[in-house]
């Protein structure tokens, strides 16, 4: 929206040259988003600082390619998240600051370093080894996003022991993402643990009866911990964004 | 909202008394009903003579009544949909003018007549008689909406000469609403012999594997015929809505 | 059907060649279409002018050319959908007036200009840029059906500005056709703002829990916005047929 | 088994060599399928004429082969069931009395000619045509077995006047086969027009809420017809099969 | 329909009174009825003997004995399923000849003995005690319907011994039904040991996982046996009925 | 079966008066029974000492009294699930020496003391308190199977501490019994922890997304710890056999 | 555990009546519990000032009378969800500090004010009237747990207009609790506005194709907006805790 | 961990050097691992002698040769499942002492004979030619666990003779595992012939219907036979690793 016309608007109506009845009218037939958005862009500004998100599962190289390099013009951070290998080095050639992590399949652009916007520490939590592109995905979006993150993988809860042996960490702490497939237990063990917000993540590892992922979906959406809430399965950057906006220092 | 908000603020633009910059800050800070949604109002204004539309299911009786008494004081047409009998006894008794039909478990109170504000008939087509109920909602909505409804009942895809025999009827149809239970073949059926509109109402008659209205549900969603949408199951108040929508003469 | 069957018969018996009882025999015994769906046909003309269509995915390229050509002969517009690029490549060599439309994976051949046979226009919405295919086959379908369409894309509920700014094509829209994938919210949003029918079509765009497009249908089937309802996952084509119905001015 | 080790024990209990409660002893531990099957497979000889079934999905060329070899040099009559082309080619290039029918994906082998063992007709009836390769399946297996088969393709609910115009058909008919996939609502209005039994069988055609013709199952078993079963989604062979068993001349 | 519509038509042809051009404008707005569905009638005719059918469920006592009393008065065997015991005692005070089953919830009301139609006898197996009121149903369902019917209760197959002990009324048979809940296994075992159609009959015994008869329905859809379709879970009915089809005797 | 029926056979051979041909022909066609099923039985012998189960859901009180009757004159140890308190009085009346158990609904009846059949304990293990009710059936089952049971309730793996705080119970065990509903993830805890069978049971406690136990169930499907297996939901009595079943000494 | 074992253990080594090599064997052997959960528990310091809660679905009136009797003897504040209303009455009898809230069905007892632990507002924002309780569920407990709650009831995405003519309790809130039944739509257009944490709350309100709660959980999951995570269906209490977590001022 | 902290710490302790009340406060922040997981790991030490086990699927080549190179140092049995035949190819080139099992896809590197541990025989049973791959990694995985195994495949309840023609067998078993597809129906039959624990494994055999192995998984999760408890669908290992320690001779 460009404020002028609202501006011009109230100038007229000063100068006496436009009625207000007149006025009232036209203000009613304004483009919608003239008027009221700006509220909403009002929040919305209080984004800023927040990277530019780019799905890019579906999207040719070339899409990908002009997305970026619009974006790269605009703004400081991107996070471009399910990018495959061959398409994320015809992007890393083109845009030699960008930063592609295999392992997550995300590609990062920072133009300048990240601050530290939390209030502690983001943990990361993962329970297989197969459960780690997740893991990373959302920590990598968390970082992005101005957060310290700890990381503390293949902790299924066949082997506690690895999780209870890591405890230091959880005192950092201010939100946990708990990553796990199969049975998803691992978010419950965590959140009786703990007693910070634990954003648990599905993953469509596993096979047969995991269905895909429903099975660890359906068993953390019925945790018997408390303080526990529950993202898609495998959307480790959704994980990421919340635990962002949880540990954001206050404004 | 209330105008005069505005007008007051533009007045006081025009007598000088508030600045334009200040006359900007205070828009912005509004709050958002009052500038922006006039205009869906506006449309909702297009609603005029529409029902009112309480769903009884869940609500007590009193306050079923107090309801009532606040709309039957401002509006001209109620419709009130999945109501008990019992219930239904106390509101006539308080309401003589309200009329309650025991089949489909609604009530109509209408304070003046219904004019006809269609361009033809709906047609509300059922396959069993258990799905009567459905169908009768479905048309009682389309009635109170100023509409001409036929039904024709009882018409199930294992006896089709009866559907057949009532083709005169499909001529006067702008819209169909076709409900079924079970395996959900009649919109099927009545989607390849008509060139109208069909709305898909699947109900939850059956046992077994009819899963409660699923079966139906999914092969409505899957016919082969053209011009057929689906509506939630049982929801014959949906249905007969959309119908009164699409049957409405252009204004 | 030949008519100079039935004729013939009436012919003989009115030249007493054939006994009443006999020819009653015989027309017990016709082939029953010969008879009956006379009617049904006189329904089936109506759709006179409505394009042939033909579902391409499945079909192989030298099939598909027959078919084509089949038709071409005879009517005046074929849409064809899910037509992929190599084979719509190979068809638009042959068939010059074709004209593929790469996005929606759709041909349409007319060889005449479609006449608009609409009331008003029919609005085309879809929520994220994944689900413009479908909505594009939405669009196309009804256009070729004798619509003029409007669309309006990337209309997301995470971005309702877009939408709420865009209202002034509302008010020309005889029927909606909403299409969102993921948590399919859209329809109940512009369901909302408008009072006229709207079609929604779920897409099959996410991941996970969204299971194909299934919870995307299930939000929609129980939208508390009243006039919607909803096609298959993914079917921007009946959409389209339906909303091409719903809008034919009247006969 | 081999009666010779009963009948040899028997002798020498004739002979006297062998004790009564020796004897009994022995029975008791021969091994189970010596003494008590045979009446098993007494039944088992009521289906002497039955081709040998081989289900050749997932099978290797040479497996196959093999197979064939071994079966062709016993039984007269061979079906194999879901056998891709390129593994036909090669069959039929080593068995040049096979015959594949590449649209059911069957291949056939008949040494000699197959006799009617029916009482009647299987009339195996489709829907659409990308039902017609579940369809064919039916058909080859009931023909095989012994019986007159008689198809009619095409048939959709959306289109019924071509099922009603080959009502002749019907009276020929001991059991019917009818296959469809999406809404699956065929059957029930076969089932509503015959008084014959009725084999449903679902295919998995169709996209989105079709769920791989799960759609089409559900609404086949709730079918409002009476006389109906239904086998698994795409059992072509498994109808035809239970056609002929249906159909089979009492013996 | 009454064939002198069409019978007078014709003799005003004969006389001359009326032209073959009018005539065939006649016949062709004829209700539909009147001219194509003799011939589904004739098939209807076929039917004849068969009872009348009543689905009690979800009916009041008055609408039943107005059935009933319709009935009796026109049909020579009436068969009414999922009568309620206290329902049944009403009816059977009013209509003394008719029978209730108190197991199968079924009322039986025959004004003739019912002839034997079949080629052979019905066999209905059940698996657990809880199985025999489907059973039951079906049991009586074939027996009204004309056919000899033998029952072997109790077979579940963790107890084959009793199932195998009884094979020689397997010989008798001409068509088997199957009825059993939770895993669903026995249709699979009979139908390994017959060589006879097998209607399977999911039934609704069964907690937690058995999800309502789906566990058996599923198993029996997937059954490794030949010769198996599957009714609607608890339809014993159904099942009756299609084997009564089965074996009825050729006409 | 009567081993004199095969011993009168074998002696008619011995003496002469019968044929080889003719007593094979005649042992043919034994009721299958009477042959091979000894064999079957001999397994079924060392099922002794084991009590006799009855599953008392859906069965009248007078029922129940005639079964517990008839058992009671029979065997010495009898184990009724699912019995209704009400139920349980009435019975308890009749035979004071059965001991009805409210928190598990079951009835258990011993004539005689219950020796030790096992190698080791089997320790019943559940999370929530309204898991107990099952977890008691399992134990119970066991016990009046001959097995020494212990039992560690109220272990969530939302309060990981108690359980690790009984580790010294797992050394006695044979074989672990883990109870959970909502999330079902104990069974993978315990399973880490130990290296003897765990069968799991699923529950159907908690509410929305636990589906009935579905959730716990397939979470206890797909655990990450190796050593388990599942019953179905509320299955305590097959937990608690199997259980007994895997304890139980070598013969 | 207690201490004193230890330090008593520490003390006989520091006496020198214990060998190190035998403290070291001992401590080995201690319950698990004795040693290292002290550190959990010090994690659950943190908790002090939590209520105790109680789930009273499926508790006794008494088993509830004494929980809260030991409870209110220990803690300052307790609260209990999902309480019948009668139950309610009886309790409230005998602690008359206890409150009843009948909306939400919970009961609270705090013995002495609640502090504001919160660095802003939890915002509850709820679609339809029917979802209030959930709603209501989610702040008692944010607010027993020391949070400013606002509550924003009744905007349902079919009015936006309501929820955009609040937006300045946007600014208050540090997170949001979002409650919506039927289509779920909510979560996303108030996700789409805002950049702080979203717990979206899917209820069981709807019927048919609702499927108790399972489209509105879907539809949620699969959010367009970012910063959403999901709880259990109706889980009020869950959602209210997890917000009370992120809202909590840090230590 | 490092029993030297402790023992560091009780000597200083004995030594006078650490106060009683200050080495308390040490132990009570010393990690959690150093103190209480030994007792967890005692009850590892009791799985000497188990295989390690690595999940192939989804590893690279390279990965694959580093974990079996790292293994193959420090362990005398390894088995890795599902290892697709190229890898395998690379792996034994570098590992000749590994063997591959191509039908299974497992691999087994054993550095010295494995000894036997158990009580009885692992008797495996499966149903179809298409199950023998899983059948055959649960009797690899029981094999290299030390456990003398029998299998029997092909055996599926369509043909019961061959299972009963084999029940030798049976007497040997201290534990079964059952392998079925499709309907699954296999574990039932075998539960009610022998008084042994049966695992049963669903396997994802089937089409339509079978829903990747759904239909058998609930089949047997309902078994009606005592005696059985269910792994996940394909799960070969997991009912090998069960029946390992099941059948283990008691230490």
């Amino acid at each position: 929206m460009d404020a002028s016309i609202l501006e011009q608007l109230l100038e007229e109506v000063r100068a006496g040259r436009l009625e207000v009845a007149e006025a009232l009218e036209r203000l009613r037939h304004l483009p919608y988003e003239d008027l009221g958005f700006a509220r909403v862009d009002h929040h919305r500004a209080l984004r800023q600082g927040f990277p530019e998100v780019v799905f890019a599962a579906g999207k040719g190289t070339d899409q990908l390619k002009g997305i970026l390099a619009a974006l790269a013009a605009r703004v400081h951070h991107i996070l471009m998240t399910r990018l495959a290998p061959e398409q994320a080095e015809a992007l890393v050639a083109d845009f030699p600051e960008a930063r592609y992590h295999p392992v997550s399949q995300v590609l990062t652009l920072s133009r300048e370093e990240v601050p530290d916007r939390g209030r502690g520490a983001v943990v990361v939590i993962s329970a297989g080894t197969t459960d780690i592109p997740v893991a990373e995905e959302a920590a990598l979006t968390a970082q992005i996003m101005g957060n310290r993150v700890e990381t503390l993988y293949d902790c299924g809860v066949a082997g506690l022991h690895r999780l209870l042996g890591h405890q230091h960490l959880f005192r950092q702490a201010t939100v946990f993402v708990v990553v796990a497939g199969m049975e998803g237990a691992l978010p419950s063990v965590v959140g009786g643990l703990v007693d910070r917000p634990v954003i648990a993540v599905p993953t469509s590892v596993g096979y047969g009866a995991a269905f895909g992922g429903l099975a660890a979906l359906l068993a953390m959406l019925n945790s018997c911990a408390n303080g526990i809430a529950v993202v898609n399965i495998d959307n480790g950057f959704g994980a990421g964004y919340l635990a962002a906006l949880i540990n954001r220092r206050d404004k």
